[in-house]
């Protein structure tokens, strides 16, 4: 199925301990189909200025992704700095320049509109009305957004949850759009509100899928080394969304293995600047991440039924 | 295999979004016992002022619980106060009463310095290694401290870990500890300090056991109500000591599945102020607990090898 989304193609300037990078490649659109393409076709569209330099759209391009939606607009390209603290427990924002993203207006192409899949990445909630206006019965929407949209343009935003199926939040935002402190209890609102999946995003503590009634938790990689969280997020929506289009069904088992696909490609993203780890992730590297996964999580090797067994066998 | 626990007995007074409540039966000794009590044989050093209930004793020797060693000292229990923010994601001590709790010096009974099993709450790291001195030949020490210790009696700390099996700690206070910025990474200069086996809490996110050159991570249970997340941490080491002085042997396998008993306790303790919920949990209670854990995690339920299967079998 052909997957498209529709947000930022950025220049970031990222500092952590481990080093800094100045107009690197980012962007929400640019993480997402940075790793969505590993899975299936990718389509982008997004705004550049005249400043972007054809060649990072060629680093999409070598993966397969298709370009031809991304416009080139009088003006700078979307700038964003920010610098983790050390231990990256907080992020401070340094500067934000919209540029040509102050005016996007997300036009799609007549073969884009037919996509099977839609991410709408976080973007004004009216523009992704406005995208979703143009696509042609997609078989899955998902939307991201951030607590400036929640708390700025609700209306707009509940018009649009109305059409998506699946909301990617943190627990934070999914506090402040339901208004409850617990995330199985938001979910249960922003089901009522539109999305019958809900994934939280919880960055190194991994993410929660709730569908159906249930919800399952899976942790993220463990990682020895971690260069710049950047992107993360997005490069984790992209390996969700990517899985999902080479599913027959988008039912549940279809969700939770995405869940996976989209924890193994954020574990690439976060151990180095901009897209260059995911970019430089090959099949064998994601099948020994998907390992290294599997055997990090217990109870992996763990006998259950003998933990069972000793539990207490008479109540105290 | 008996287990020993040392650390304090206390009246909390505790406010969180669903009330408050005050003089509570509290510590770390406490929730520890209450929950190690359902596994095992417990017995409990501690101290504690004329103020004291002695019902609240009986609620641990209704558990079963060796009190025997718990001292009753001129002067008024250990006393601490706290609330919580609204989604729990910040706590604020209002006031800490040391009280008897100040000049407490265990003395082990002669019949608990032969147990199997010690475990060294979060006390004075000179205390915890005078207990040390006092016991037999343990098979089993786990210790637990804070950034208070790490910071302010740093060589006193390292010479008790020199003597420890196990330590449980945060994220924050491993970085403090080893200096650096990774879990795993931390881990490994903590296994150089003494201790084998380390175990990082990590709250509603879980913990992380690391042990023999390999990490673990095991999500907390996922609850859809939390009253009062205090003694959680102590709760947890109580199912994880007491399911560990269950097993044949203290291996890898032993281990995981002390996480897993851990994990289950802690889920009572957050039900409810105090110790009641722990103390009110049956068997069935522990048994059907067990299953909501194993059905919220990922990949329960998925077929690993479908999703081996969808990954990319090209190198993009």
């Amino acid at each position: 199925m052909k997957l498209l989304v529709v947000g930022s193609v950025a220049y970031d300037s990222v500092e952590t301990r481990h080093g800094k990078v100045d107009r690197a490649l980012g962007g929400s659109a640019t993480f997402f189909a940075m790793a969505s393409s590993l899975f299936t076709a990718t389509s982008v569209v997004a705004v550049v200025g005249e400043d972007f330099h054809r060649s990072d759209l060629d680093r999409l391009e070598r993966r397969g992704v298709d370009v031809s939606g991304v416009e080139f607009a009088e003006g700078h390209t979307f700038r964003w700095g920010g610098k983790y603290s050390r231990h990256f427990e907080t992020r401070t924002t340094l500067f934000t320049e919209l540029n040509v993203f102050a005016n996007f207006k997300p036009k799609l192409p007549q073969k884009h509109a037919a996509a099977d899949l839609v991410f709408l990445a976080n973007i004004h909630p009216d523009l992704q009305y406005d995208v979703l206006e143009q696509c042609k019965q997609p078989r899955f929407v998902a939307l991201d957004t951030m607590n400036f949209w929640i708390s700025g343009e609700r209306p707009s935003l509940e018009r649009v949850l109305r059409r998506v199926d699946a909301l990617f939040l943190n627990d934070e935002e999914a506090f402040a759009l339901s208004g409850e402190g617990n995330v199985i209890q938001a979910a249960r609102k922003i089901h009522a509100m539109g999305p019958q999946t809900v994934v939280i995003k919880r960055g190194e503590h991994g993410a929660v899928l709730i569908h159906g009634g249930q919800a399952w938790i899976l942790p993220a990689v463990m990682l020895d080394h971690v260069v710049d969280p950047t992107g993360a997020g997005d490069t984790f929506a992209g390996g969700f969304m990517g899985y999902l289009a080479r599913q027959p069904r988008i039912d549940t088992a279809a969700l939770q293995g995405a869940m996976v696909a989209g924890t193994i490609a954020a574990s690439f993203a976060v151990q180095d600047f901009s897209v260059d780890a995911i970019e430089r992730a090959t099949m064998a590297d994601m099948r020994s991440r998907h390992e290294l996964l599997c055997s990090g999580l217990l109870p992996s090797g763990l006998n259950l039924a003998a933990v069972e067994g000793n539990l207490p066998t008479v109540a105290a």
